[in-house]
């Protein structure tokens, strides 16, 4: 899995084959072959396996506000190793559009992320840290944002991500903080 | 081009071939076959007949507000065609994250609706209908909200466009307009 990540890091998805996966495998190349077929059915079981990680991620993350889940996920600045993993993670999605097996893993990450947003609300509202905002609008909206802002900046030239950010830091403040 | 959006509505990106826009096409299909070589080929020009298509309808548009242009491009149901089509635009993206053909094509798209978007916050700050906000972070929050709902309801079974629609509400109603 380790292996997938780097060959997707250095390939992206539409240049990935299993050889250059092998070629950042350590262990026997024969091995990989043996358990997958095709491309497909490796990444299929590398977004199982990442889906594991975020998960964990989240369980041991022991902030439970809005604006350190931005911070995780919608940094101003990616670097160039997340930033490369990001754009090859938008080619994966979109085969989601139209394989049925790549959208019920798209579904379960989308379902993850946007629950911890949905939970951290209310906790915001319950402690009075936030207003009685509808938590889930709040919590579609930004996993729209953070999505769409992931796709931009791996699809276009535009300076998508610290103009975003300000974008959001404003909504947080004023929708869900009240502040003027 | 339209037998080429149609094809796409039909067969989605993965799917495409130009044996099925020929299927689509009424006139010569040797035509279609000496023009080009390849489905790449097709839909670059494609994307770019697009592009004009919606600069023309921007320009005929007489309203100058941010809430119409939510209303147009983000509405609360797609409708089946619509929903089809951005399935198939969904995909096409996702080669940009590799291809600078295609890069350079959805850059131009994004600063078209990004533009348009900016002029029409700075109208409202000027006739005083919206608060004094900053147009560009203002702009770039929409845009992802917008491109990520896409790419949420294209890729997930997430019930996406209700949720984001009413997040998007809100943020315009309390951040733009100032109310409380």
């Amino acid at each position: 899995m380790e292996a997938t990540y780097r060959a997707l890091c250095t390939h992206g998805y539409a240049d990935l084959t299993i050889q250059a996966i092998a070629d950042e495998f350590e262990k026997s190349k024969s091995l990989l072959y043996y358990h997958y077929e095709t491309k497909d059915d490796l990444l299929l079981d590398f977004l199982d396996w990442l889906l594991e990680r975020w998960k964990d991620e989240l369980r041991e993350d022991e902030a439970d506000d809005v604006e350190s889940f931005v911070d995780g996920i919608l940094p101003r600045e990616l670097g160039e190793e997340r930033e490369e993993f990001r754009a090859a993670i938008v080619e994966i999605r979109a085969q989601a559009a139209s394989k049925p097996a790549y959208r019920e893993r798209f579904t379960r990450s989308d379902d993850l992320f946007r629950g911890v947003l949905v939970e951290r609300i209310e906790a915001g509202v319950d402690r009075g840290a936030y207003r009685d905002v509808a938590p889930e609008a709040t919590a579609d909206l930004l996993m729209s944002v953070i999505d769409g802002a992931m796709l931009r900046r791996a699809t276009t030239d535009a300076d998508v991500m610290g103009n975003t950010r300000d974008g959001v830091d404003v909504y947080v403040a004023r929708v869900l903080r009240g502040e003027q």
